[in-house]
């Protein structure tokens, strides 16, 4: 038995703080559970009442003259860690705590959360809330509504985590609005023990669970989050993850001293979390019913499994009988990352002899206005068999001739005999009813309009992306971590935080970055030697401790070709930065190598409390602000996650040979972000960093460090 | 009497090709009509039949023993033609025609339909149709369901016109289940004789319709829809118009040899449309609903009359019982253009006093489950009133002590005694239902979703920014359009239709643009002898007609500054030019000026069939195609439309002062349209222009064009 078992299949509950008074919080949960149907024994606990809604009551939860399972707790909280206590003392094996005045009031409400968590870990006991809405199992064995919800849903195989009490009310109602069922539905509260990594793990085992949605607003466990979700969406037996998150968030960035830093909004975190571990984003509560309608609908296969179609590419053949909504999906598919499907000439011969001359036989098959469902059918089955169509949206409007069941039944036999998904749009609601309801009944989804359909294929489509994702051979790399660890040391021993090119070079060689070789000079004729044994051109660069961003200044000069063009520099360039800040203390100007050219890059970093190190990539220069075309992940990466990330901006075509240019090595890309990866996991003390920017040559030439900025912190090591 | 009352508000109907035969579309719109309640007089016209549904019918039009207004017809092409004829004779006012196979058929079918046209145009009939669904007018004293669908909406204050006849029944299916109602209902079909456009004159003509909706598919008119458009949403007695515009589009450009041509998708005209018209864009169905929903919104005011309340400005109020769609309402509102108003002291201590402890008293007002109407009526009365706060969002969750109509009467009162607009979003269906009724019952828009809430709301300040724009002192330009023409003419005669830098400059300067001097050097000793006569630094580019992107082909070399450069640059673009393309003829070398430094910008011309020219503007260098950062206009634009398309890219911000960099000539940048706008207007045989880039320089410096390329055609003047 799981240790969550008893909160959602208890074979008995005692609700201490049940009242007789209707509004009163302990009165309604007490009743829902008792009107619900549940199929254990209930027990009200109260010691001033002899018994609620005609059901014997005990004074409190050790009078209780058999084993609970779970115990419903609705009391204030210094009451609430008495029962607490009690209840672990008699053996009770689950607990959910409704009451709010705990961690959310801060003070003492926080200490007796804390309290009433310690006495159950000891006690083996799993605690739901405080301050949450309770637990609904509707599977027909259980019938649990251990809930503020008057409405107990329909059984269903999606299972619900909600961290707000009061959208669960919400989506309850719209789910009995839908014929929504639930296999579990739980709403987490202050997540003072159960959170929503663990209702993951036992929701991924639960056999009556097929789908996840949660509605997150903040997680609590980083890495640990992120290592389960992807195993969960992942493996050989997989439960998709819907989630919709809002923004309120506890992750803001430590500084924003680094352009990664201002540039990753305080949502960066939780994308870059949901592309790491294949959790499907709903933009809207519609929307996450409707990707839970697509994701929950599974079949029987010949071996007799239930199987979930998934599609193979993103190909997607549409068969409608009005032009119009078939234009409005056409759209939708393409803007969902979908296309539309090219027909074999087979396949259009066969539609050929099954439509009307007037009907369009190419995608999407317009079936005209008055086909019956014969006509459905045919052009159905024609389509989904073309072996270069991956799934099919069919779309049914309203017409006289149409008769929506008769199309239903058909949509079903066609889908029986192929394992390619095919999602419905009945438009409309009452006209089209009996078909919706026969589709529902199969457990075939069906959408109100195409843009959902299409949108719900599109998330099916990024899912499958997902489970069928590449693994790379991965890199080898030998890093000098104790050459690091030297620099990193004796920078902070001697008080020195901010690295720039001149120092931070050395730090990102350890890890195999291709730096330039740079030197400061403090003088014309310094600058002009420096450029000579290093061979023209050169790029000259201010240094000074309150000049950080450089170009803003005046301070950068680049393609230097002889010893004139060096000497005017070193004038110009310390003038301007005078001018630019007169109180600006100058070291002097740093000589470097001028790079081969390449397309600029940005690659950083910024360490988010519990999630740690954020890495960011994009394209650099002036533009990487405007368009912010920039990716993140939270590290560790692998090679894997590096070549999804290069290919994420919209700027990825530039590395491609774009205008005539080159293309660009794109193995240095992914190098450069595992190295990047691999040395801020090594070491905390890096606190931020940038390297902007890094330049990508051509295929085969790699990538050179054109700038850094490195921010180190101390750090207390365990 | 409007030309198309006879169709909307017809005294006397006859249905020609009225039939007994369920099924058959000539019984089911005869039978709608009948059984909707028509309050006129009905006519079949059938000469097989006696009656039809007991109904006495006439062998022809002509029989018909009293006037007709109206006739729908149900005929194929050829008995569809003679019906026409005889209605003519008959002196019917308007013609509906149900029937396909004309126009879409092609052939004899678009004859007829062409034919049907001249007949009604001569005898001042306008017609509906053909190949369309029909049309409905559901007001109480017409009660005309003169369609193929059996339901007949609700009267109501929308009105929609659709190019779609599948999507009518599946809308009227789903206004059914909202309680949406109509003030009139039509299906354009093929547009033959009445389009959009004559109905977009007539539904604002029209005292029962306060919203306009339109399914689009394609226009037939431009610059007529435009005047037209504009006229409407901006007039002192407006009428918003929403529109949903799928993807199938006829607007194809003409050539896509420049950059405009490639950039501009075939959306690119639509989207312009509707910026130029104050139409606002539904991306769904749904959407489209909803933004209807808060555009009917009207309340009488102090003085009688019925008043839209509008925002003044972006910033919301959100009051609300629970914290999650709390959020999820302030994520969308911040993604819809909008933001969270930030309270007075005088509102916080307001709410302070009516809210409990544990209510948040900042932006979004949180009442706390609990909360009963009063703490609504309250809070929102407090935001309300609050000078910093343009309007609210007010979400209702269902919990125990919720009472969804008593909130909905509290919040009515509050709405009554102010003219900002108030949104409600009660999330959940059945729970919730008699406030929601309450609600729509008195005109008050409510949303399921706070997403969908705070959407509408976005659309409603969109439409008020439309409403509210300023208009600025126009330019007075004398361009020399008699030296333009000779240019053109000249060129026109010589062949020359392709003009480079070298001779479009002088075309560009006639309409008031800077150019730079330019030279085209045939060896090494002119190129320095041009460069000289127009004094270093220089730029130097490949002249060939077989090269267009110039840079492609490493054509183009910067900031050459003195004599040896320019020798070098002659002999490295002449290299490169020929292994880049051995067979193209190398005509020289263009020898220019260097530009000012300045911002690189685009500004580029493409013709379209219907519309006419489309102006693109946006950031320049080879960023403009990753990012197609740019934005369109159909010409003629005055300088209002200049501002806006300037402030409209993301790259906006670059004007601006950017990182250190000089604030842009902004009124260049909008003087460079609008002369690129008249010129285009001037001379139809101008067929492509791109100004890639032209340099906006720091402010009061002006702007420059560095490059240019002019495609130019014959055209026969009327």
């Amino acid at each position: 038995m799981h240790e969550l078992d008893p909160i959602f299949s208890p074979k008995s509950v005692a609700v201490v703080g049940a009242s007789a008074t209707p509004g009163k919080v302990g009165h309604d949960i007490f009743a829902n559970i008792l009107r619900g149907g549940y199929a254990g024994t209930l027990y009200p606990v109260n010691p001033r009442a002899k018994s609620i809604l005609c059901v014997r009551a005990y004074p409190t939860i050790k009078e209780v003259p058999d084993p609970v399972d779970l115990a419903m707790i609705i009391l204030p909280p210094q009451p609430a860690l008495i029962t607490v206590e009690e209840a672990a003392e008699a053996g009770v094996k689950g607990i959910v705590i409704v009451s709010a005045g705990f961690r959310e009031v801060g003070g003492e409400g926080l200490e007796l959360e804390k309290r009433i968590v310690s006495i159950c870990r000891q006690a083996g006991i799993r605690v739901v809330g405080p301050n949450c809405l309770g637990v609904i199992n509707p599977l027909p064995d259980i019938r649990l509504n251990a809930s503020f919800s008057a409405r107990m849903p329909a059984p269903g195989k999606i299972s619900f985590i909600s961290q707000s009490g009061a959208l669960c009310t919400a989506v309850l109602d719209f789910a009995a609005d839908r014929n929504f069922g639930f296999s579990k539905f739980i709403s987490i509260g202050n997540k003072a023990d159960v959170d929503e990594l663990d209702l993951l793990l036992y929701l991924h085992e639960d056999p009556n669970t097929e789908v996840i949605m949660i509605y997150l607003e903040e997680l609590r466990r980083g890495p640990a989050f992120i290592e389960t979700a992807r195993a969960i969406t992942s493996g050989y037996r997989r439960t998709p993850i819907l989630v919709i998150k809002s923004g309120r968030t506890t992750a803001g960035a430590r500084a924003a001293a680094s352009h990664t830093g201002s540039l990753a909004g305080s949502e960066a975190v939780y994308d870059a979390i949901f592309k790491q571990t294949g959790i499907i984003r709903a933009e809207s509560i519609h929307e996450l019913f409707d990707f839970a309608d697509a994701f929950a609908y599974k079949e029987e296969s010949a071996l007799g499994k239930l199987k979930r179609k998934m599609p193979r590419g993103n190909r997607v053949a549409i068969v409608t009988n009005a032009g119009g909504p078939g234009i409005v999906a056409t759209d939708m598919t393409v803007s969902s990352g979908l296309k539309l499907a090219r027909f074999s000439s087979e396949t259009v011969e066969t539609l050929q002899r099954h439509l009307p001359e007037t009907a369009n036989l190419q995608n999407p098959v317009d079936v005209i206005g008055d086909a019956a469902y014969d006509r459905y059918e045919n052009a159905l089955s024609a389509v989904i068999k073309d072996e270069d169509v991956d799934g099919a949206l069919v779309i049914l409007t309203p017409q006289s001739m149409t008769n929506a069941l008769d199309t239903a039944e058909a949509i079903v036999r066609v889908a029986r005999g192929s394992n390619k998904p095919i999602l419905c749009c009945f438009m409309g609601i009452i006209d089209v009813s009996p078909g919706v309801k026969y589709l529902q009944e199969h457990g075939y989804p069906v959408f109100n309009f195409p843009e959902d359909a299409a949108k719900a294929f599109g998330a099916l489509y990024e899912y499958a992306r997902w489970t069928n994702r590449r693994f790379l051979p991965l890199f080898d790399f030998k890093h000098d971590t104790q050459g690091a660890e030297t620099i990193i040391q004796s920078s902070l021993a001697a008080g020195k935080t901010h690295l720039g090119e001149l120092d931070g070079t050395g730090l990102l060689e350890c890890y195999g970055f291709r730096v330039l070789p740079a030197k400061l000079a403090k003088n014309e004729i310094e600058a002009v030697d420096a450029a000579k044994e290093m061979a023209f051109p050169v790029v000259m660069k201010i240094v000074s401790p309150q000049i950080l961003h450089k170009s803003d200044a005046g301070g950068v000069l680049v393609g230097l070709k002889d010893e004139q063009d060096v000497r005017g520099a070193f004038n110009q360039i310390v003038d301007q930065a005078a001018e630019f800040n007169p109180d600006a203390a100058i070291d002097g100007v740093l000589v470097q190598k001028m790079a081969l050219p390449g397309t600029e890059t940005i690659l950083g970093m910024n360490r988010y409390p519990i999630f740690g190190p954020l890495l960011m990539f994009g394209l650099g220069g002036i533009y990487v602000e405007v368009f912010a075309d920039v990716v993140f992940r939270l590290a560790p990466i692998d090679r894997n996650e590096a070549r999804r990330m290069m290919h994420e901006i919209k700027g990825t075509r530039l590395f491609e040979g774009f205008r005539g240019k080159p293309k660009s090595d794109l193995e240095a890309i992914e190098k450069a972000l595992v190295r990047l990866s691999d040395m801020v996991m090594n070491h905390p003390e890096i606190s931020e960093l940038d390297i902007n920017p890094l330049m990508i040559h051509e295929q085969g030439k790699g990538a050179t460090v054109a700038d850094c900025r490195i921010i180190l912190k101390s750090v207390e090591k365990a």
